[in-house]
């Protein structure tokens, strides 16, 4: 592991107990055993190991076009893999618009990367469309939907916090829950039958 | 107007306008003539006028058990007034997370209230479905659409900024607009009718 991998590691165990601004570089340097002198050196300030851990994150949740999941196996699969991931980068969905207002081109990218994957969300439901799982009566639902897979996956572990709900890996999971709950009324008989023993 | 008033509506506008960190106290006595220290006497700082702005919302929000809609058209009715007030208090929506994270009174009296809230929200549905509005296939679609609306309320000026929408009327509007979306599968013809001249 990089010295760089080793300070992002000890950061987002940081950010996730407590949270970024209590955390600060020198508790960070101090988790890996070195000066701050020397944390300095890979990362600047605290910003910019937020913003490495973004893209970090980023690189593990992004899929390309020709990955994007097409029948409900894969699409509840690959939300099973994105609870660990949100597990495992917790703080930033849970301070997502503080993160955004402390660091303007931290904002200035993840509402570019966010618009990005809207697209691909509705190229998902797209493909589930066309592979006979979803049946939309309209547009509208299609955009309905884009809007409530996007804004769940954004805000769920705040809406926890909200209501006193713990943010650990089954709180994340309920809100996978939720968004299959929005998309079942328009499930045709081959894509329930397909849930039937994956459900959330 | 009394002075305590006057100083909440000159700090929701900037905090409105700028945001509460920007908005400090010397900004807000210079927008109401008045000396910091004469506000000081009436606020002892910005989290105790969040704060009071935090109830001056509540308290034009809230309704009393007996005065919970149970019509389509008195929800509606109600959804329409409350665009109204949550642009006028967008700032506190806007930064919620952040507000809740810096003052911990307010978010000990927040949660609760949300918890009492959520009561309500289930109170509004039960009402749907016992005057024939609202069709269920089973419980957890109650408690689903419980969320949706908790979610979408709390959350959606947030959401807009993540796409880089406007945090306008017509932006907070179309919340409510996806609320009444997630409703619509389990809309009887009743309720259907009842909004068709009215719907989002």
């Amino acid at each position: 592991m990089s010295t760089k991998e080793r300070i992002l590691d000890a950061a987002r165990a940081l950010f996730n107990a407590q949270n970024t601004q209590a955390a600060t570089t020198n508790h960070i340097a101090a988790a890996c055993h070195m000066s701050p002198g020397n944390l300095n050196y890979h990362y600047k300030n605290r910003e910019a190991i937020v913003f490495a851990l973004y893209e970090q994150m980023l690189s593990k949740t992004v899929l390309d076009e020709e990955d994007l999941p097409a029948t409900m196996t894969s699409v509840h699969e690959h939300e099973q893999y994105l609870v660990g991931i949100y597990f495992e980068y917790r703080f930033f969905h849970r301070e997502l618009l503080f993160l955004l207002s402390r660091d303007e081109m931290l904002k200035t990218r993840y509402i570019a990367d966010n618009i990005a994957h809207r697209k691909r969300i509705a190229k998902v439901i797209e493909q589930l469309e066309e592979n006979g799982y979803l049946k939309l009566p309209d547009a509208s639902v299609g955009e309905y939907l884009c809007d409530t897979i996007l804004l769940n996956t954004q805000f769920w572990e705040s809406y926890l916090e909200t209501l006193d709900r713990p943010v650990n890996e089954s709180g994340i999971r309920s809100g996978f829950g939720h968004i299959q709950q929005a998309m079942r009324p328009y499930m045709t008989p081959k894509a329930l039958q397909e849930l039937e023993t994956e459900a959330f």
